[in-house]
């Protein structure tokens, strides 16, 4: 039966990184009779320049409608000050997580042994680093009610934000780790801020209620301030990382950063069922956009966990991530991972090299 | 005329550290004839043990009465399990920064040229890193009302926390902020989630209003993801940093981290008309508690702060930092700082290593 790929490229380097990972997915569509149907739609900022608003009723249609999402990046300064909160890029985003209920963030942070030069930490702290970060990214303070800026007595302008999980929502997403940590290396780390904030006690008292559930996976917690310093001073110690979305989205940056090659790092954002949205753990570089600069390989890696995790084709997801390996191998680099006596390619010439591979 | 100072030792290590920080204190009184009165309390855990709440009625008052505090740390396993969220040593802490509105929270990342190599970062990356992070205090998640965690339909139980600051409270830290920036390299990083947090999109726009009366100060703005990946990436970029009390918390520790001598930062929190409480970056590290090898500079480094902002005696500050300097030029190291060719000291030794230098 034919399944649909909705394909978002969005704002910035998004439709150029996107262009070359849409090759490389109709490539192995023909190869392996895959029987995927394409298709694009606006979102983030594109959309608001086309319909006003960052998330178009079509485009939400489109993405229920689709077995799997591709997504660029969002965002950029033009939409930046908007003074209408609601109309800007992110919204879009954080309006697709939200409808289609993609709670499970799943962001490996992971050093390519070719590209060990790049970071900006010693080779022996980063060598081999592989470390998975499951962010709960539906609930948390994104999303919690009630929030806004009001005037207060005397006239006093005060913004608020509520950070608010139940234990459903902790518990579906402990799950997500725990599965993930058993299929690793089976050490779970759960952060939070529980010596401070009394929606993370729950969270921990969940995380621990839950581990009775999988005795073969050692739970640990650590404070999230701990956990920032630590990952910086010895990160090979984690293996999972399960955090709520604020944190999450904060930690899996720095994460993603210590292998210095985020144009790397790929990204799933998963429902109940597996369905999912697939993107780059970078932005949308809108400094860069448009110049053919940017690195497509995360986008490209972010094709293969889709074929992967949502559309159950194991071996071409494979086949590229292999195919990724041998243009680093044949020493290719866009400028973000290049060094000396690499050859500086562009972003439709890493394209190529990634469909000859392949 | 006589001033008071507040000895609050508190856990883990806390008793050690501050012991060789009060002979600093004391030693500096009688050869500087400061007139300075010392007295002692109990905060966090140990007060726990002994009056059954992290902060007694007794050490408040001190706290109070006094000019300026000098705390070691709060804070141990031993506590951690305590299902009264309210008898946690943590509390103690906090509720000194909120009864004495210490919302200035100055805490500088500096690399010790001697130290250098103690970083995990390449030192390219780091050599001569000198980041000062104003975290505001007093307020935002930490503080913000309704908390709790309550039973919702269904007998779900459910974990929430309020982020809240008003303009006055963003103005305010705001200012210490831009001030410090003056007196450095006139650089002030505001750090917010603005484009998914009301709250922080207040924060921003105070910061702008603010910027008009600094017009020698270059306001940015950075989101917390971005500023997290940047301190990795290259921390040097920044000068000062100025965000609320979470991102504070976790950045701070993230900065310190870079220099790889956590062991030596010392803060400050200061009320409005400069009266502060001054405390190693570090935490109460109950694995090496009471075994005399604890990194007490942080803490000593925290009393030369304590002198030159609370007490008005710089003269005495710059020697305790000369001092500092001179013992790591004699190759003199506690473990935590300690590489091939050092000599290991414990943390008495180093203690009169300092006393001696002055
Ligand atoms: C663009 C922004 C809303 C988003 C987030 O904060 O979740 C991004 O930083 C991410 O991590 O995917
Ligand atoms: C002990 C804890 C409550 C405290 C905080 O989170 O503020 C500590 O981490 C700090 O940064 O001083």
């Amino acid at each position: 039966m034919s399944k649909n790929v909705l394909v978002l490229p969005g704002d910035g380097i998004g439709p150029e990184i996107v262009a070359q990972a849409r090759r490389v997915l109709e490539l192995v569509n023909q190869q392996d009779n895959l029987d995927l149907q394409l298709s694009e739609a606006l979102v983030g900022g594109a959309a608001i320049d086309a319909h006003g608003v960052p998330l178009p009723e079509e485009t939400l249609d489109a993405a229920r409608a689709a077995d799997a999402i591709l997504l660029g990046a969002v965002g950029g300064p033009k939409w930046d000050t908007n003074p209408d909160f609601q109309i800007r890029p992110e919204k879009g985003l954080l309006g697709i997580r939200s409808s289609l209920g993609l709670f499970g963030n799943l962001r490996p942070a992971i050093l390519y042994p070719q590209l060990a030069h790049a970071s900006t930490l010693k080779p022996e702290v980063v060598s081999g680093l592989d470390i998975l970060i499951v962010r709960e990214l539906t609930g948390g303070i994104y999303f919690g009610q009630p929030r806004g800026v009001r005037l207060k007595e005397g006239n006093v302008r005060e913004g608020y934000n509520t950070y608010v999980y139940d234990e459903n929502e902790i518990r579906r997403i402990g799950r997500v780790a725990f599965e993930a940590a058993r299929a690793r290396d089976k050490r779970l780390c759960s952060v939070d801020k529980a010596n401070v904030l009394e929606v993370t006690v729950l969270w921990r008292e969940v995380m621990e209620e839950l581990s009775k559930e999988y005795p073969d996976v050692e739970l640990s917690h650590m404070y999230v301030d701990n956990a920032a310093m630590q990952l910086v001073r010895a990160p090979k110690q984690f293996d999972v990382m399960v955090t709520g979305n604020m944190f999450g989205d904060i930690l899996s940056d720095a994460a993603a950063m210590l292998t210095g090659s985020i144009g790397m790092l790929p990204s799933a954002s998963l429902d109940v069922d597996g369905k999912g949205m697939y993107e780059p753990c970078h932005g949308s570089a809108p400094d860069i956009a448009g110049q053919n600069l940017a690195n497509p390989l995360a986008t490209i890696l972010s094709v293969a966990m889709m074929l992967r995790y949502s559309l159950g084709a194991g071996a071409p997801a494979d086949r590229i991530e292999a195919a990724v390996s041998q243009v680093l191998d044949q020493n290719l680099r866009t400028g973000d991972i290049w060094s000396e006596g690499m050859q500086k390619v562009s972003t439709t010439e890493m394209g190529d090299a990634v469909i000859a591979a392949l």
